[in-house]
């Protein structure tokens, strides 16, 4: 197919046929290219990134995978630079077309994997969450999406960011699809949609429904009301009692001083070219205090602590993926920076807690844009997620 | 003449015959990307300066007064990304080869200027200083170089950076040249070498010297001896009682935070690509307290108190212009920003206070590499320095 929205990197569009008969065998998928593929450069969305870098020899667990699983392999995806960015606008490759939100941003840091297969592409793409970057784009163009347990998949051969938050991730236009793909990733079979393994209890987190915009909440009631018909039962529950303003803080604090830590040899020696944006968020990473950082550890156990007691096995939460649809595309910084901040407050429990999430599209704004509500296991729990989502597309 | 030293904007060498019968008639000149020509576009040195503005439809002031005495312009030369930076290394464009200094950075921000005038592509060339962008890189490459009394010259046309110590500058392989262009650039005669407007007292700033390099200080000595034998008179003082750390610390203080608010709106809008030290020093800027620059406008203060003190007319001070010469090209950045800040205590006067300085060339280290002797005058003084500058050529 051809590439007319600007998802892959130029000249990327290597093809890498899956194995014969594999349970993804007729699937087709695109790897953001943060993804090492052997014989291809990986980019990073940065184009300095690539210099002085070998050309890596074998591919990453995740491409070699879905390869293993019968998937095609059909190129590589554009994504912010070095993963830092929500939004999916890169100076240097410019800005995915969002199908489903012509005019606005796809989301990022996974943009060019989300537009890829919201736009019909390829059948599925893998991308990276630290902060958000599948949940946010998934939410933005409507497509399924998961950010795993954190820890629970092999990310060798993918560019880290922050280790203490980074998961790899996927996208799916369809639950069927998503449930294959994941069952492959996870290296576990996804629950009958009508099992028993489905969860019994469906918390709502009020405080995260009430920071995001109102016809957001709004739009997702009729989702909320199916999952709880799955389900059985549901409650309302503070899902933050520190305040998500306050998580999203520890998460501001940790991942930029971390992924600072990660570039700092990179960013001493070459002095890379960035975006304004993206230089500013290293330069604020490598200022942050210790004192901070030691408050920012506390609160993660807190968060921890709290998903914990929150979500016994059996049990889900829902909240918004994110306070409102994606946003127009160029806005100047002044008008996205506080935007990022909103994202934060309803995406930071990922990267500090590490447990699985899953985007489930259907919902539209009255504007006709997608955004998604989120499902929250225990650790672990990623498959049966994934079967919730089969289990409420069944019931659309 | 060819450009094989990476000296000149790529497409930007027009030619712009200067006015028959001028005082300058059979020169050539460059202009560092910062100044406008007529139906060129304006690149600043950052790739994405130019985007949404104009081509200019009039020649900065600097150039038409150089057209108009007579000089030929021959093309527009490379400068650290919107004049921000002091060794002419631009992630973008480059690093022009210094020819007296192979291997080794030419300084900036008006590298190509400089590079241009030592490799002989010109006879002279503009360029700009604001916290040495001139000084620096005339010491260098072996030139005259000139930061004329800040304010008397029209800045008309020249991308800006931080007004209050912006000025634009020159530079000439031979005092000669110099002086032609200077007194066209200035308005005014240029006294003659053995005239009585020749300044009569000579001080040497020990607290400069010492702050040097110790083969620099030593290098400079053969020319500071010359200096004192054109005064007749030579005492040593401290320039900066308060200390050229904090002289520095007032410039570092004032002239970020000032080149912030000059981009701050391009910033916003347009989210530019930066090398990462080009925007981490706008990062600072941006975050400087108004405590900081309450202090440091006072430092300011007690600096033009102190320069306005020791320079009376017919009075000069002589100082090594950088402590160094040309660090070598591609180093790290935990190397070059301690040499930065060590380049700024002997450049934070300019900018502080404003008054004229003229780099002298002739001195070399024991690695044979140039290092510029600098002599400050009382405000409005610039003709009488490059008078200076020539007697003591006359004298080598």
């Amino acid at each position: 197919m051809t590439d007319d929205i600007g998802a892959f990197v130029p000249g990327s569009r290597v093809r890498l046929e899956g194995r014969a008969g594999g349970p993804l065998s007729g699937l087709t998928f695109a790897a953001k290219d943060l993804f090492d593929v052997a014989g291809v450069p990986t980019g990073g969305g940065n184009h300095d990134w690539p210099t002085g870098r070998p050309v890596p020899t074998r591919h990453a667990w995740a491409i070699q995978t879905l390869l293993d699983g019968g998937a095609t392999l059909i190129g590589k995806t554009i994504t912010d630079e070095v993963s830092l960015g929500i939004l999916g606008e890169n100076a240097f490759d410019g800005t995915p077309v969002n199908v489903r939100a012509p005019g606005r941003v796809p989301g990022g840091s996974s943009s060019g994997s989300a537009a890829a297969v919201a736009a019909g592409i390829c059948d599925t793409a893998l991308g990276t969450d630290t902060g958000g970057s599948v949940r946010v784009p998934a939410s933005f163009c409507g497509l399924y999406g998961i950010r795993p347990t954190h820890g629970r998949l092999d990310l060798a051969g993918m560019l880290p960011q922050a280790p203490t938050s980074d998961t790899m991730g996927w996208f799916a236009r369809d639950a069927e699809t998503f449930a294959r793909v994941s069952s492959v990733m996870l290296g576990e079979a996804i629950p009958p949609a009508n099992g028993r393994a489905l969860p019994t209890k469906l918390i709502v987190a009020v405080d995260a429904f009430g920071f995001a915009d109102a016809d957001v909440a709004e739009a997702l009631q009729p989702m909320v009301r199916r999952l709880a018909s799955i389900t059985g039962s549901s409650r309302e529950e503070i899902m933050a009692p520190q305040g998500l303003s306050v998580w999203a803080r520890a998460q501001r604090t940790l991942q930029p001083h971390e992924a600072f830590n990660t570039f700092r040899a990179w960013l001493d020696q070459g002095n890379p070219r960035f975006a304004f944006s993206v230089a500013r968020a290293l330069v604020m990473g490598s200022m942050i205090p210790e004192s901070e950082r030691t408050w920012a550890n506390l609160m993660r156990q807190e968060v921890r602590g709290r998903l914990k007691h929150l979500l016994p096995p059996g049990t889900i939460l829902c909240l918004p993926t994110t306070p409102f649809p994606a946003p127009l595309r160029g806005q100047p910084l002044s008008v996205l920076d506080p935007l990022r901040d909103r994202i934060t407050c309803l995406c930071a429990h990922g990267g500090l807690a590490g447990f699985p999430q899953v985007n489930l599209p259907g919902a539209v704004t009255v504007d006709g844009l997608p955004v998604g509500l989120s499902i929250i296991g225990n650790r672990g729990s990623d498959a049966g997620l994934v079967a919730v989502a089969r289990a409420l597309e069944g019931k659309i």
